[in-house]
């Protein structure tokens, strides 16, 4: 099979073999699968996560191994494994949240070394952790399952209050995925900041009842404490940028609760006397619970959260190592998603 | 009157006038006043503390003008003010949270040049905020409400769940009353860290389950682990150390709640992906409810939490230089009482 396989920062379209599904295992082939900022992060720093993750205690990842990203994919079984109960058919759409079991091990799906993601045209998935995907939803669709599904997540951490304003920093993909929750959840105030006026546009039509430019107009922060003044503040970190976490909380009013969603690698700097002299919150958030998942894939199907308008290209797996340098462009792009058959 | 003033890191004994109590306020005579870790702070950073909160928007403090310390008092009622209901009696003993409301401010007692604190002989009160002490209190039993009132705050913003188990870093009066709070809540696990051995006896005497030398047996986290594998885990950051809320994330189990109650004000460093990957909560606390207050003051006087053992000096005014010093020795000292009648 092919798969775009990243090594040493550059990625080159491989015949490599197919995988055999094992144990509860399905064969599935890939539809359609998303660029996830994620991805980016391993393209740019792969190192450097996979020896974090190894201080964590992680198993050691051989990277010149040569790694296959992909976990926002919608796929179709090809193939079932020993031991599986075989309840969809052959040819079936499936999504599954991005972990494969195998034997005692839980692999994160187009992370590790030890399986492979989405950016080939076949990959494995556990038959348990299977959905199937509704006909009413397109490949586009169902692939924006799993971002959507962190936002999912992300708001329900938040845990907020009817009077609750909120504001999303920065609207790249998970910021325009909380954007898109919140306004399902009917939150009042949506107030989004984002250096990018392609992204800033995003963000309105997902949802946000105002949006800022923090380079001219002060930063969502700001506006939101002029808008809804003495409501309880939920901020959203989704740019993942170093000193966004304390800028966050030096102008955040007494009590904000700050749900950081985006992925900030390296060390950070901060000071906990202002967090504790408003009693901040900081609640980090990572991915979803299965639940999560299912009910992003439900309000995809029917309607209720439309952000089809993310999808900003569509590409083979020849293209991918172009996407990732245009997806540097905030203006070009938000969502591309890869289609292994073209 | 006499008070202990803070000038330039040195206290002197001074003549200054007294306080004359404005509308709704009171003159009380300081009858007991510990010397908390926050005045040690102030001691020490002073300058730094009031450009930091300059900088969040606290008017300006004239250090030079001198600084009357103390917020952990007792006192008796001297003098109403204009405009006051005089519902208790002159030479009733009082307590009120650190506050004092001023025309349209509200003063921190003991941290601001703009009212006086308990290290002094007298002091002004808001008559609002005054809960009278029941005789069975002694005056050091009564002044230790104020740091337990931390304890009491500081547990309830953890919201523990019936199967949460705790570890409280760092033995210090913070850490010695959320110790004595969760003992009392029945929590199963209370393991505690110190580098003191004094500190860590007084941690056994207070209520912990487990306690441990972090410089011998590895930290509080790590015996939290081996003892409630897989329990939620709240921990207790009452250090204030530089690095320790890092180390705390990097030890946490998944989903750890994090309560930040030590006051570290200068800037700290962390690694938010680690925090993220475990979905870690911070939360910084500061203060206390009135009713949190009144919890301690009633948790104290009932016997609930006998923790005067952690009083191991009472000096006068004239003393208070050189308790500043011996503080330093956390094998000598944990909770030292001024009483200016001395």
């Amino acid at each position: 099979m092919r798969a775009a396989v990243l090594r040493d920062q550059r990625f080159t379209v491989e015949q490599i073999a197919r995988p055999v599904p094992g144990p509860g295992q399905v064969l599935a082939r890939t539809r359609a699968c998303g660029i996830c900022g994620s991805d980016l992060h391993l393209f740019k720093h792969g190192a450097d996560i996979a020896k974090l993750g190894e201080e964590l205690g992680a198993p050691r990842e051989d990277l010149s191994a040569g790694l296959i990203l992909g976990h926002e994919f919608v796929a179709e079984i090809v193939e079932f494994g020993p031991g599986t109960e075989r309840r969809l058919p052959v040819g079936q759409r499936v999504l599954s949240v991005p972990f494969l079991m195998s034997g005692d091990a839980v692999l994160p799906i187009g992370a590790t070394t030890r399986t492979g993601g989405a950016y080939a045209e076949y990959l494995l998935l556990s038959e348990a952790l299977l959905l199937p995907v509704p006909d009413s939803l397109s490949d586009e669709g169902a692939a924006l399952t799993e971002p959507l599904a962190i936002g999912v997540h992300a708001v329900a951490k938040a845990a907020m209050g009817a009077d609750d304003a909120a504001a999303v920093v920065g609207c790249g993909p998970i910021g325009l995925a909380v954007i898109a929750v919140l306004r399902q959840r009917g939150v009042r105030h949506i107030v989004a900041a984002d250096l990018s006026p392609k992204r800033r546009e995003l963000a309105a039509t997902m949802g946000a009842t105002d949006v800022v430019n923090p380079a001219q107009a002060g930063s969502a922060v700001e506006r939101l404490k002029q808008l809804a003044p003495g409501a309880p503040a939920v901020v959203f970190e989704c740019t993942g940028a170093r000193g966004m976490i304390e800028r966050i909380i030096r102008e955040a009013p007494m009590g904000t609760r700050i749900v950081v969603a985006g992925i900030c690698s390296g060390a950070d700097t901060f000071t906990p006397m202002v967090a504790i002299s408003k009693e901040i919150t900081l609640q980090f958030v990572v991915y979803y619970q299965p639940a999560e998942f299912a009910e992003a894939l439900g309000a995809l199907a029917s309607g209720s959260i439309r952000w089809q308008p993310l999808v900003t290209g569509r590409i083979g797996l020849a293209g991918v190592a172009d996407a990732f340098k245009a997806l540097e462009d905030p203006e070009t792009h938000a969502k591309i998603i890869i289609d292994p058959r073209i």
